[in-house]
């Protein structure tokens, strides 16, 4: 049946537009879950339900391209002895880390993982969220990397979002693999990528290229070993230190590079000359109170499309609220709200392959939107904690807050 | 009616208490609005309503001490011209700054300040917030000052919340002031403090005492006025250079000093010596990308009372999110969470002047309450955007979200 959203003033997000174009009322066609016209007149009336938007604003769906949102345990203790001065050390000492969050997760089952994470997946649905990326990476045995990927992958019957999930086995090193990270990386290419490409768990593959994470050379062994299984690449890069892992990334054709504070120039022009989205976590910076920057000038002057994410992980960036992180990447980076817009509309779709079907208001793409009670697309970006969404729209279906 | 809690684990934020004193589970009865009893043991069956707290913690009702939440337009758009780069004259030249509030507050009637108060209230009751400060200051002449404190007070009859007014007058030099603003003090003092005393229209009068606000001079002006009336006395002091307005404040036995990012060591001492709380307004810090930070160290070392608010106003804080400056102010001012949660309940309740019935779980004090879905105090402070409030208790009446 067709659904008709009437009166619709919208903001298409075509990666052409220059500013953000917001039209005058127009009438969305919506059929099977796609857009199929948009139109100044309202449509001859058929036997269809419609919705009328007048007063609000209709965005694409949101995109929260990169999060971590499947796990067990808290962090919160670990936060707040932090807090209170107890040495890093210490903490560790203490369990704590993100081998506590592996702990607690290898301990979870399957239905435990979906349970705790629905309140999260709730938290970024309120900010207007339809698709969200989903990482594994806190199982780091390939039983436990495919318990995180079925609980993620199972969310979808639980809530109306689309999930997209990630193979992140190359997160950190598990503890019995200590002082043998190439037999982890070796383990991770010849077993875990297999069977996860084996099972359609995951649509790409991500690493932690990182001084603390692996390093330049395993990287690229999992990228070749993703390629082979026939899936796409990321990478979590430049984040702490410049290890050339963005530039590598683009030369493996991968999806996105993500963090990316340290990139330099030359990563830059690698970004430039390739069709990898640079993906912004404003969240993870501020929580860590980074000062080093991501280039985004150099990314603005070189064209590069910016995605931007919670990195939603119970270590760096506990928070499910997307238009929070809009809000941080305008404060903090100075993105402008419609650049902000832009990274979780088209270059968050772009960013998780979906970029001819998602993240844009256009006859042919999928019917994933997100209505507003706001009156300019900038209020997203400026004004926080207000209960701004008023319905989400995901494969062509309504859903009111 | 009697109300039972039952089963609730409990942090009372007694000002004694160190650490939470997290409870086993207690029961707490409610009569006429007041907590009367807290017991281990369920009292014995009588005929009144309960609520099972099985698995939930129960702290006060969260208290926004400083907020500006009443006035009309949007800054938004002011927002955007500075991400792009519009120098600051044009903004001002276009009409942007406080005085667009200004301009946009005087013309909307009492019903729409009422109206547009709303959504900005309902984001903090969706944080916990049983009780908020609204400021005027907008309005800046005798009537529209009046229908800024009558629009805020109107707000209790539109949702569970109790509201205690400030006049702030002294906000700004109105346009038809420029340049005599000895003279605008004097209305302020003369015409505007005793209109608002006789309506009792506000309990507490604040100055915005800084250069590019009013001199130390005008604000013991308004204070002796304030006094003159009844009305208690706040600051919003120190926050972008070191004027002595906190002092002034103390010396005035004032509520609360607010800002304070530049309060220096002989400030903080008067704070020691008087019943004066420090109000942290991290937000402003955030937005305003600040790196002057508040001397929390000194005023711990003083045990000077710190509260935490959202400042929510448009042109420095557009948050309304109280849980969220609990995050801010761990992670940008370094506050443990359970500072941060002294901030929002005992601290800020002294805040406001009601440290002896609010802001505490005990008996004899309000029966505001807030029950959470976490497991840990600490859990408030560190996670974000996720639907962790379950309900609020206000003058003993439950509301579940
Ligand atoms: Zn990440
Ligand atoms: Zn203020």
């Amino acid at each position: 049946m067709d659904f008709i959203l009437s009166n619709a003033r919208l903001v298409s997000m075509r990666p052409g537009d220059a500013g953000y174009q917001v039209t005058e009322p127009q009438n969305i066609t919506i059929q099977h879950g796609k857009i199929t016209a948009i139109e100044a007149t309202k449509p001859v009336a058929k036997a269809c339900a419609s919705f009328d938007c007048t007063g609000k604003l209709v965005t694409p769906g949101l995109i929260d391209c990169h999060t971590h949102l499947v796990f067990a345990g808290s962090r919160a203790n670990e936060f707040e002895m932090r807090l209170k001065g107890v040495p890093y050390q210490e903490i560790a000492k203490q369990g704590g880390g993100i081998l506590s969050t592996v702990k607690a997760t290898r301990d979870a089952s399957l239905q435990q993982l979906i349970d705790m994470a629905l309140p999260r997946l709730d938290g970024l649905i309120r900010s207007g969220v339809t698709s969200v990326e989903i990482k594994s990476g806190y199982g780091l045995t390939l039983d436990d990397e495919l318990k995180m990927l079925r609980a993620a992958k199972a969310l979808e019957s639980h809530r109306a979002v689309r999930v997209t999930t990630t193979l992140l086995a190359a997160h950190a090193l598990p503890p019995e693999y200590s002082q043998r990270s190439d037999d982890y990386i070796e383990h991770v290419c010849q077993t875990i990528i297999p069977a996860v490409a084996e099972e359609q768990l995951a649509s790409a593959v991500d690493v932690f290229c990182e001084s603390i994470g692996f390093s330049l050379a395993q990287t690229e062994k999992v990228f070749q070993a993703a390629k082979q299984y026939g899936l796409k690449i990321k990478g979590h890069t430049e984040q702490l230190s410049n290890l050339g892992g963005s530039a590598l990334t683009a030369s493996y054709d991968g999806l996105s590079v993500d963090h990316i504070e340290y990139l330099d120039t030359q990563g830059v022009q690698a970004l430039a000359k390739s069709n990898t989205v640079a993906t912004l976590l404003p969240g993870a910076f501020y929580f860590l109170r980074e000062t080093q920057l991501p280039p985004i000038e150099e990314l603005r002057a070189h064209n590069v499309p910016m995605a931007l994410a919670t990195d939603l992980n119970p270590g760096t960036s506990p928070f499910a609220d997307l238009t929070m992180m809009m809000n941080m990447a305008c404060t903090l980076f100075r993105l402008t709200p419609e650049e902000a817009l832009r990274g979780v509309t088209c270059h968050g779709a772009k960013a998780l392959g979906h970029g001819d079907s998602r993240g844009q208001i256009a006859p042919g793409f999928d019917a994933d939107l997100a209505i507003w009670n706001v009156a300019h697309p900038a209020e997203l970006s400026y004004q926080q904690g207000f209960p701004q969404l008023h319905a989400r729209v995901v494969e062509g279906a309504f859903y009111p807050v």
